[in-house]
């Protein structure tokens, strides 16, 4: 059943995500310019997305912290190419009751300086390394063109902040993390996602480098979606966090720093959704399975109560609908909503000893036995389901994923349909500059794979990395 | 054992207090004036708190939603009363990257201007109510004294915002919320609270009234901790939300919200803690029980593990401390961090079958048998110190409980030792503000209980409330 409320996708992309968003109930405009209300279905997400990385990031000995909301001015500044990076787009707060600040005050749009500021008078010795912190908080930065959930000025995220007594290690956390956020949304949002480094133009204000997790999303049209940084003692030369280390020689700290953002709430519409609106993985949907009872026949509701139950208490969330709306109502509301399975309990099929079973991913129905096992059935639906919509996504990001010998033949590619576009680089920027003169297309990282013609695509000369170009959100 | 980054209590509270916050790590103060950051043991404190309110505020049948950060000028000044109570501390962002801003953007210092500002939009029928929004964030008061948890500029809190169709429902929302809070201080954090009604003078601008959980601290000060508002229509006539009734008559919503900071763990110190340290009931420890190895003998530390698996696995937060520290350092590390339960596993107990329990509250020890039931000795005793520290809490509040017949008995009591005073008021704002003078005391609550003498203890007339007065944070 097509929604009304959602043009085609195949129609206006841009129009169809933003109906999404709104037919779900995921956010909705304000009367702030470029801040969205995020509702409930949509924070129901970051909430269980949330939960899922906190628990990953705590194995891994993480501790969670809370650092002020505001920089003041000449802290922010201490480090000149974050400064640099960061303050065409920051907020300032000059005025505090009904006094002018003598100091300007940023609010956050990434702490780096807080933490360090923090680390400076809390670390002396090796002993007290590594700390391991990550925030769950807002930031904000003043964009200037904004799209619900992808680039809003004000936008919820966590960011990890650790420092190390040697280089090795801050390394190895920079690719662990990175791993665990290409883990998240292989396996959880069920996005394939490719983890690279970024050129030199491309990388983090201020970092040594930046490891990225790159999703393509169907119109081809890619999303950096967490990035970990490695700092080296950049910052903490600015800021001057030193330790004595073990041979008693004072040394400053070698820093990381991760983050994902709610933004990935856009990265699960693009990749999964479709025209009846949103499509949810599984392990991710804050409620998996709906019962709608096709009438109030106390048999029917008696059954739908008992497999709610069973449901529930097997850590599958599951709820029945009991409002006074129509069936028909009902499922189309399940499917706006994306919730992965649907279970539909009718008088005749409960005549027939039968209950249907309906996949939100396919529209597939299965008409089964009433005594069957539904646990392990649901169990192994939702299994099917995740592992299908992963399928499914990694299939339609082979077929946009293009190689390219030359920039007339990325030009070509980018004009035809958007994609991931392989092709050698020699490693100058101004070859990556002249790249970005086809509509925007930016490298999007250096990736593991051998050469392709062994010459930089754009000026012909000795190539150094296989890349992967493409355009961005 | 006294630890000695801490001053004793009864030498210098404030200064007591504050040594707590610092030698237990919860929080530090930063580089930004009057904004604290809250460290991993205080982080760990917030989390566990949000995860029990959160899981009640889900069975009351709220959801959690995201508004906004920033609010516009002239949003905010819609509601006279608000904007009156808060202007004179809210911070002012007038600069977005390089450019002037053309309206001023305050800094939420509560959020019920985005709320009604959002509901407006999106409702328009009685079926669309109640609504029962719920959010976790920060806040800012450009607040002019600070100290940590309990005033500082930035804090996080929650804030329940919710409209319905009629006044009873929204009365008996507002009811409901400061029960919420009440259960959660006598149950979880061991501090007795009366919940009673604010006077005209102190209830929440623009509220219609406010319902307030108030405790009281080790040294006989206030601290209003959660509040409940009942805003009837003034905000939803002021920011134009209605509704189309039953009738099909269009109708002003009605209001309530309802919030808790993170100055409840500043309550939880000045309750609870000694100076030792922090000392947290049982059902708040983010840590319950810390298994100290008096050596490394492998028998030790086989049992060690043993016992730490045991209770971990029924959901009894335990930890060795595995650190190269000697024994004595980590006795007063876990005293200092407010550890209920220290199990102390040392060479000679274990050649004569036995093991160690210390009590964090009381110190006691209780040398038991190896073979003892050590989940359901540890569970009991966790219920025991649980209780006891209630009860102690209980029987100070009841300690530094007076009653007072006349204004001039107020001041005795106050300049002897704060603590609540019950006295009889006529409701007159005059007389409120006589009893300021004296050491800034102000009215809790009016509470449920009979009148003392039938006369306003300030003017001597016609008394019409037993009113709880006393000193506040």
């Amino acid at each position: 059943m097509k929604n009304n409320a959602i043009t085609s996708r195949n129609v206006d992309f841009a129009k169809w995500y933003t109906d999404v968003v709104m037919a779900a109930h995921l956010a909705s405009y304000t009367s702030v310019k470029g801040c969205i209300a995020i509702e409930p279905n949509g924070y129901a997400l970051w909430e269980k997305m949330q939960s899922i990385l906190d628990k990953k990031f705590k194995e891994l000995g993480h501790e969670n912290v809370q650092m002020p909301l505001l920089i003041p001015e000449t802290l922010l500044k201490k480090e000149g190419e974050l400064v640099n990076g960061f303050a065409p787009e920051v907020a300032w707060v000059t005025q505090g009751g009904s006094k002018k600040l003598e100091e300007r005050l940023c609010i956050r749009p990434t702490s780096e300086t807080m933490f360090c500021d923090y680390y400076k008078t809390h670390v002396s010795s090796y002993r007290d390394l590594p700390k391991l912190y990550n925030q769950w908080c807002n930031v904000l930065r003043w964009e200037k063109e904004t799209r619900p959930f992808l680039r809003s000025r004000e936008f919820l995220w966590q960011e990890g902040h650790t420092i190390h007594s040697s280089m090795e290690e801050a390394i190895d956390e920079t690719n662990k993390m990175i791993e665990v956020y290409k883990w998240f949304h292989n396996d959880i949002l069920a996005i394939p996602s490719i983890v690279g480094k970024k050129t030199e133009k491309e990388k983090f204000a201020g970092a040594e480098f930046t490891l990225t997790n790159e999703a393509l999303m169907y119109n081809g049209v890619a999303l950096q979606s967490g990035t970990s940084h490695y700092f080296g003692q950049k910052f903490s030369k600015a800021y001057d966090v030193k330790f004595l280390n073990k041979n008693n020689n004072l040394e400053y700290v070698y820093q990381t720093s991760w983050g994902t953002t709610t933004r990935m709430i856009g990265g699960l519409i693009m990749v999964h959704s479709d025209d009846k609106g949103l499509v949810l993985p599984p392990k991710i949907a804050p409620k998996q399975v709906v019962i709608i009872p096709i009438n109030d026949n106390e048999k029917i509701i008696d059954l739908s109560e008992e497999i709610n139950k069973k449901l529930n208490d097997n850590n599958i969330t599951c709820y029945i609908d009991k409002s006074d709306k129509s069936p028909g109502f009902k499922f189309a509301e399940a499917e706006v909503n994306g919730i992965p399975i649907r279970i539909e309990i009718g008088p005749r099929d409960l005549e027939n000893n039968k209950i249907t079973f309906v996949r939100r991913d396919t529209s597939e129905k299965y008409v089964e036995d009433i005594n069957i096992d539904v646990i392990e059935y649901i169990t192994k639906l939702l299994d099917t389901i995740q592992n299908d919509m992963y399928k499914k996504a990694l299939d339609r990001r082979n077929s946009l994923t293009f190689t390219a010998k030359t920039i007339k033949e990325m030009e070509e590619i980018l004009n035809k349909q958007p994609g991931f576009i392989h092709a050698d680089w020699c490693g100058d920027e101004e070859c990556e500059t002249k790249v970005k003169e086809i509509k925007g297309c930016k490298s999007r990282c250096i990736c593991d794979e051998p050469l392709i013609t062994g010459k930089c695509a754009i000026c012909g000369k000795d190539a150094k990395y296989n890349v992967i170009w493409g355009l961005q959100y």
